[in-house]
């Protein structure tokens, strides 16, 4: 089942309910797969779960499909919201990309002192995430928002949830005059601090944080600022090492036996 | 000192010695930094630790620094070794350059079943690993070894080192006929069963291992398969991930105070 092609639909999803394709999927799924009436294909709408579904109508460019056995269902996931700087338009796609891939349930570009790009597109993002939700066997899509400054997004994490600040200054001593107060730690000892539940993860621009931001960062009660090692990482690089560290350390990578506030996707292989 | 330009030579590096750089550093430094005699840069060579370095003489297109005073010295790492199949030009740069960011000693492309790349280049995939290293701040260079089999690989592997390997068919119960022999674990739980010294990690291709191949590395007794999650992950993820949460774990992102096969940088702000 895994190599059927596999998309993301904005109509409810029943049995036997029809489900019409953008045109961009309906030329994919007749020209480049070369699919036809009576060919299978996976859909997912982030609401009722994954479906098999089954190429009812070809007319022109419009394709319909049936939704015949729903194969997974839907689940909530904690929220994991990655905060980030937006970088060159290559390297935010990839970001949004990655972050897709590894589980964010929202993204929210972020304005910082030392930020270059002027401006973010949320709609081209959320086109790059619903390719990579697609491609990644998700059933939800992230939430792209708009971009805001970044003590409007801080203010709007939900209360109590920790927000993981890559402090890449973290191993200067000098970064906050020689005392321990708010030190920035090796980011998977601090996870072992925390319980699963929703988080926010923020990742600066290229060039770090100013230093007035830092110490607003490092003031905040829900701040948790944790180090990502010796080497300065670039920040796209960033964003997926410390995704992956959340998601292996508190998220849905652990093992199935452990505390699970974020349940696996349940096979209905019936 | 951190935004002073910070170049790979290939000289030896001694108080008072000279190295010259090659036409490409050279036309940098002076056309795109605008910098001249007097100024100073910052150079490693993978040996010596890192030094300042004052502009010595510009002439043409030819430029001769003098070493004046060591910043860092050299230290050894314990060797992370990372196995992968190439992917596409733009992916396996990719790869390279985030594995150099994140630690690699070596680098060491593998051809599988299902590798796609029919060739490599490990002169071209060396300097994206020199230019990386540049930026992140290493003192040393990651080997970029020539493509091998995959069998040959895992053999070159030194005695005892254990061989990490993301087996994205992990989660599958049918994938090892339900026995739980040499069954994948989440990569953390894994990591947490090993001490640090030298490691490989294997990513595979798109599309994965062949079934055969699957067995054959289950069955090496070198070989510890884990999983990084529920989502699919392309393969130049699954090497950020798995990279990332092996020097957090077992490498040169834990805790100073931790036990230090991997150490730190030493300063010497004197």
């Amino acid at each position: 089942m895994s190599s059927t092609p596999r998309l993301f639909v904005e109509s409810d999803l029943v049995a036997k309910g029809f489900a019409a394709l953008d045109d961009a999927q309906a030329k994919y799924l007749t020209r480049v797969m070369r699919l036809g009436e009576g060919d299978h294909v996976r859909v997912f709408n982030g609401r009722d779960g994954e479906w098999d579904a089954v190429i009812d109508q070809v007319e022109g460019r419009s394709v319909l499909l049936k939704a015949e056995r729903r194969l997974r269902r839907q689940f909530e996931t904690a929220g994991l919201i990655l905060l980030f700087a937006p970088l060159k338009k290559a390297q935010t796609d990839f970001a949004v990309e990655k972050a897709t891939e590894l589980g964010a349930t929202v993204i929210q570009p972020v304005m910082t002192a030392r930020t270059q790009a002027a401006r973010v597109r949320a709609d081209r993002l959320q086109k790059v995430a619903l390719e990579a939700a697609e491609q990644t066997e998700r059933l939800d899509l992230p939430v792209i928002r708009y971009a805001q400054a970044l003590d409007a997004a801080i203010e709007s994490l939900p209360d109590g949830a920790p927000l993981i600040f890559c402090d890449e200054a973290g191993d200067d001593p000098e970064a906050d005059g020689g005392s321990d107060a708010g030190r920035a730690q090796p980011m998977l000892a601090a996870l072992e601090r925390l319980a699963p539940g929703c988080a926010g993860i923020l990742v600066g621009p290229e060039g770090g944080f100013s230093p007035e931001e830092r110490d607003r960062l490092r003031a905040h009660e829900q701040a948790v600022p944790v180090t990502l090692g010796p080497r300065i990482l670039r920040a796209e690089t960033a964003v997926v090492a410390a995704m992956a560290l959340f998601q292996a350390r508190l998220g849905d990578w652990r093992e199935s036996g452990a505390d699970d506030s974020f349940p696996k996707a349940i096979d209905e292989k019936s």
